[in-house]
């Protein structure tokens, strides 16, 4: 007799919801399909070589001491290395004792929800949202509350509704280049958004992976900036470096390191201490702002090629954002059209794009879809969208007929 | 104003023990301190070199690719590697589809808590059990339910007793050189004891990272070949390669993959590529069973000489476990000892040992401390233990004043 698991799974492995893209990617790994669907850097860019002379370094230096079980917040030198760079960057507060090193951001952010989340508190979230935080998040059972969007990032009205209806202490947020819908907080709105936080006594995750890959104009200091006693700020390497290694960080507010560091040393004691270290000399062995600044120039070519194509080939009703940095565009479908449809359309022209319900935490009667430009080359890219728009127009013919 | 933060946080992150070795780590790095406290193995058997050539061509071979992203489970090579060498040594039925590959067995320890376990659930726990296993489990809020150990492995009276009496549908078990009290479950045990999983439809976690580390005689099968569609076992190359790269995986019953899977994906995406493929490498390139024949061997000797320096210098009422594998010995000390006074004592000496209660879940009247034998020198460990009957001698002295 073999037994019945249904009866033994916790409520919580019940509830994380799947991931599209994980889904679909034995299909979009197939050779002749282009994806416009995950959030992948482009490899050409991964600096293997110099990576590969850093690890080299730090083994023969260090190897033995690296390989030993190490400190759970994260190698000194590099918690270091980050502080003093967003220091210098945004003349942010910021001491390397604050800095907690992590597997990645997603990391980050299953552990800001493992300290702050309750079964049923509210937590306040931008509307669409990144996929990966509503997976993180609903481990822990939030009422999910979503804040309207604007061109020039959250809603401040909204936001303050929100705080006053919900009674959210927790809110999550991606002020630049946003993932799915690519907008960016202006910096007045940063400054509104920090003042509001105070008023409400809330509390915010500052989600910012893209934040370093921004196509033009000055750096923008993070919320963080404006109040870094009630912002957890994340980043990470995966954009800057390679996201295959894993590794980002928190920075925290000096009173909840300790349960942030007795978070990660339950999950995990600490992130592996070879990779820290290779990242480390690699940052210190070479120019990451030159490296950064190749990166930013092939993506804003990446993403005008995606943009051209879709102005070639896409019904004029599409509208189109036009993001000033990050790795995606977001596009706004017409209302009659059935996405399940679409995506079933797709699969048949060899591509994929990631379906707009995925970043709602409740049912959205708009339809979107995320395009990522940063992974494909610029042929694929073009050809991608060509395919594309046959599938939307087989759609739409369903629709019309 | 500040926001208080006591009001934000999570029961859960208020419900993490915190470690006594990593609360004494700042002492214990101390140059002239000896820690017999910690569960380090001996760096000078980290396979540095090799290690560093399988990085390298790992890295020259698919740098890319390996920087790239990868699947939640991890790397499928790694995965056929792990199935095929447990499936020959212990005739177990595994396939490479069961193994998920994680950040160290900790995290397979989180990752178990969270599909398992709801709050308030009973859990089964060997009394006493691993410090690491109790805060990963922690988090999820269990009712902690011990079950005697014996010499020979757990007490199949007491589990029965406890099964019915908690109704418990998980049991937590170590049952190769236990941490910490190097007791390891006989043959015959491992058989009944599947039995009793059966009868009572408990569900095991069977956490093995010192099996790799029997002094003498042949493997015995874990208790998941007797029942391995009731059985999560977990392994880990900290023992085996190095505890710094945070590797291990678990081998899950194919009914809970997807749920072990997806906690995974919320939790981190994925385990680092590039050091899943070194530690491919490594293995394929090297004879890991005479590398694990060389440290089988100083263990041993290392043992030998901790129980050599007992002999000497313990008063003899102070009875010690003499496990066949693994890094700890466990020692039993009179009932009138104040350990707390004995930590201050063993400060002062500069020696250092982990107090038997951060290993059980409910206070506990006996004392205990756990030795470990695999990090220090022979020198250091014979001076260590020289110290450490100092310490023991001045609260016996206090005792009898």
């Amino acid at each position: 007799m073999q037994i019945n698991y249904d009866d033994y799974l916790s409520d919580r492995s019940r509830n994380i919801p799947g991931s599209f893209i994980r889904e679909i990617l034995n299909l979009t790994q197939q050779d002749d399909f282009i994806s416009l669907a995950g959030g992948l850097p482009n490899p050409q860019f991964f600096p293997v070589d110099e990576f590969q002379a850093a690890m080299q370094n730090v083994l023969c230096q260090n190897g033995k001491r690296l390989m030993q079980y190490g400190v759970t917040q994260g190698l000194p030198e590099l918690r270091e290395w980050v502080a003093n760079r967003y220091r210098n960057l945004y003349g942010a507060n910021i001491v390397p004792e604050q800095i907690i090193i992590t597997n990645g951001s997603q990391q980050g952010l299953f552990l800001s929800g493992n300290v702050f989340i309750n079964a049923g508190d509210p937590l306040m979230i931008e509307k669409p949202s990144y996929l990966g935080a509503i997976q993180a998040f609903s481990s822990f059972f939030p009422k999910f509350c979503p804040v309207d969007l604007e061109a020039d990032g959250i809603s401040l009205a909204d936001f303050e509704r929100v705080a006053k209806h919900s009674g959210a202490r927790l809110f999550y947020g991606i002020p630049n280049f946003q993932n799915p819908s690519g907008i960016s907080y202006s910096l007045e709105k940063r400054d509104k958004l920090a003042g509001l936080l105070r008023k409400y006594e809330v509390v915010m995750i500052e989600d910012d992976p893209y934040g370093e890959i921004r196509f033009s104009g000055e750096p923008v200091p993070p919320v963080y900036s404006h109040l870094p006693k009630q912002v957890i700020w994340s980043g990470s390497f995966s954009k800057m470096i390679s996201p295959g290694i894993r590794m980002g960080w928190l920075c925290v507010p000096n009173p909840l390191l300790k349960y942030f560091t007795r978070s990660k040393e339950a999950m995990d004691l600490h992130s592996n201490n070879l990779l820290q270290a290779a990242i480390l000399q690699f940052l210190t062995d070479n120019d990451i702002d030159e490296h950064l600044v190749t990166i930013r120039k092939a993506y804003f070519q990446q993403k005008e090629t995606m943009r051209a194509a879709i102005e070639t080939y896409f019904p004029p009703e599409i509208k189109i954002t036009n993001p000033d940095g990050g790795m995606f565009l977001w596009a706004e479908l017409p209302e009659g059209i059935d996405m399940q449809t679409l995506v079933e359309k797709a699969i048949q022209e060899k591509v994929m794009f990631v379906p707009g319900q995925s970043f709602f935490t409740e049912p959205n009667t708009k339809n979107y879809m995320r395009l990522n430009f940063s992974n494909a080359s610029p042929e694929n890219i073009t050809e991608g969208i060509r395919r594309l728009s046959v599938a939307i127009e087989r759609v739409v013919q369903v629709v019309a007929g």
